[in-house]
């Protein structure tokens, strides 16, 4: 079997008896039952992927994957593509956005350049970045597939390689980003493949389109789905036709995620494409999955919907680059310290809630 | 002048310069413009109020209050009044959702007896709360005045004492908390008083009451409404009639966060109260304002309409104790980090987003 194949079929969903044992420790927390919302959830969720009533939420890594797209000679894109390159050294820099964020957030940045499209072999020599490089760039999908389905099959076992190190050196939360000009039009593509959507009801602004640039985007998009017939029923299909390097790899992540256990929090619209494919791939890896947020990019709400995920914030973010979800992995944190260290009302000597005997 | 007016003389509207300033700074950051939503008006606002591009959110500090209140002698709560010492205790040994969240953001929690009804004095004298006492919870205000006007002046003082003290020490970021069992109650009579509501508008099931107590609730709060007649042009007067020590302290702290120029996480529904009384006796401080989450309990969207803020996190709590303040604190420290850290187009070297020029 395949690296891609053992690890579909080693993804476990996640215990229920865990799932109870967590949510039983939390009802009995001293506080009004219920009363922390989300973040109870969040802790049963911790608790049940990491099979221990005290997860540990320390070690933490936001994987930002950066590919090029062909598709942007189509004119879908408000940013030269050159812009892709220009970021990556931006993140080695350490002064973008995710780095800020992920500083913050107390979570390591890795860079992985999965397919842009310029020569980034120095900052790969110099360990500054990964690299899982494909090619310089996917096809133009609107005039045939993207990618090979050999080259979708590398990028979704890059992530998961990835993980499969990162777990090695040791990893309690995983965040997923993404840099690529021109990703949001592979992104809305792939939701209209799986879902059986038109382009019209998927497709955004990005990084900031006129209105005539969104009708010729849409256009763009109906033209690569119909040129390329992707099989809804088949992922690695439509992550080839209309799909990008960065986002199979980040399908690779959240399936290495589900695979070793580990939570996975998902960014925006890109990184939810990737969640998309993943989840067709193997439905159990959902339970790994956390929305960091709800990106302002018209779809993600759809794409939410369709996973059934609740996101943790919803700041009117579209950036992309993992800031959503690093943003977030405060707020995981933040749940696996009330599994872990409150006391309950036994604990606390505290009156129990009389009303709700 | 007393202390309350010399403060409220003192409170100036935040920096329209400086915010232009800031806002000039974040749109020629590397991102798609306006791409990092409300993290960006986030960092206006604390460049405005620190009147600094590179505001620091270093020393963070949750005050959390604690009180009584006679009210819940009409069986207001679905917990009993000794709770509250208890949860007291709960937070000095650590074990209380607060002080697991504020360790995840980094914040000191402080806290202050403004008046349990049960003896704290051991506490106070190892310095492990701080004691702003003005009596042994307030009498019950369905029957009549909840405090003396000369306890709510009192209970306004130290809050804004507290935040001289803390600024003395070294504060960049305060939050707000509360403790006291019965003090939804309160609250919302705060709301319906100030906006000239009924009661069951503006109430809610606290820790979590049955219908019938719901009823109960909203028939007492009215009661207290007609009893007392509180004078909605006059705050000090609202608060004494209606209040708590702990929402009056709250608006203090508030009150004190503005005059000192500090930026102010609001927590939730009590906190919130604490606000608008706050906003009542100086418009001006709301610039200082940030609403930490939206609270589950009802009427707390209508306080937020009423103060036209933009809660940062909605995740279902209703807990209280400064939990979604404290939570929030982090999105606050990463908004300062987005205008501090970041690097601008030019600084990046990245080729700027033409279709905008």
């Amino acid at each position: 079997m395949s690296l891609l194949e053992t690890t579909i079929a080693g993804i476990e969903p996640v215990s229920g008896q865990w799932r109870q044992k967590a949510r039983k420790h939390l009802d009995n927390l001293a506080i009004p039952r219920g009363s922390l919302g989300e973040l109870l959830n969040l802790a049963e969720q911790l608790a049940g992927i990491r099979q221990d009533l005290k997860p540990r939420v320390e070690r933490k890594v936001v994987v930002t994957m950066a590919g090029d797209h062909g598709v942007v000679a189509a004119g879908v894109s408000a940013f030269p593509q050159e812009v892709t390159p220009q970021m990556v050294y931006n993140f080695v820099a350490g002064g973008a956005a995710i780095n800020v964020i992920a500083r913050v957030a107390g979570a390591r940045v890795v860079v992985v350049d999965m397919g842009v499209a310029g020569d980034l072999s120095g900052l790969v020599e110099r360990g500054q970045i990964l690299s899982y490089r494909i090619a310089p760039g996917t096809r133009n999908m609107a005039e045939g597939p993207a990618m090979s389905r050999e080259q979708a099959n590398k990028a979704l076992e890059a992530g998961i390689d990835l993980v499969g190190k990162l777990v090695a050196e040791g990893l309690d939360l995983l965040a997923t980003g993404d840099m690529g000009i021109g990703n949001t039009t592979p992104s809305a593509a792939i939701l209209a493949a799986l879902a059986g959507l038109p382009a019209r009801e998927v497709t955004g602004r990005g990084t900031g389109i006129s209105d005539e640039a969104l009708e010729n985007k849409i256009r763009v998009i109906d033209a690569a789905l119909a040129v390329n017939r992707p099989d809804a029923h088949d992922p690695v299909d439509v992550l080839a036709k209309v799909g990008g390097f960065e986002i199979g790899g980040i399908a690779g992540l959240i399936l290495g995620a589900a695979y070793y256990k580990i939570p996975v929090v998902v960014d925006g619209f890109i990184s939810s494409a990737g969640a998309l494919l993943a989840k067709a791939l193997a439905p159990a890896s959902l339970d790994y999955m956390i929305a960091g947020h709800r990106s302002l990019e018209y779809g993600h709400r759809l794409m939410l919907e369709v996973l059934d995920l609740r996101p943790l914030l919803d700041l009117n973010m579209r950036l992309g680059e993992g800031s959503g979800a690093a943003l977030a992995m405060k707020v995981v944190e933040a749940a696996a310290a009330v599994i872990s260290d409150m006391l309950t009302f036994d604990d606390a000597g505290v009156t129990p809630d009389e009303a709700r005997e």
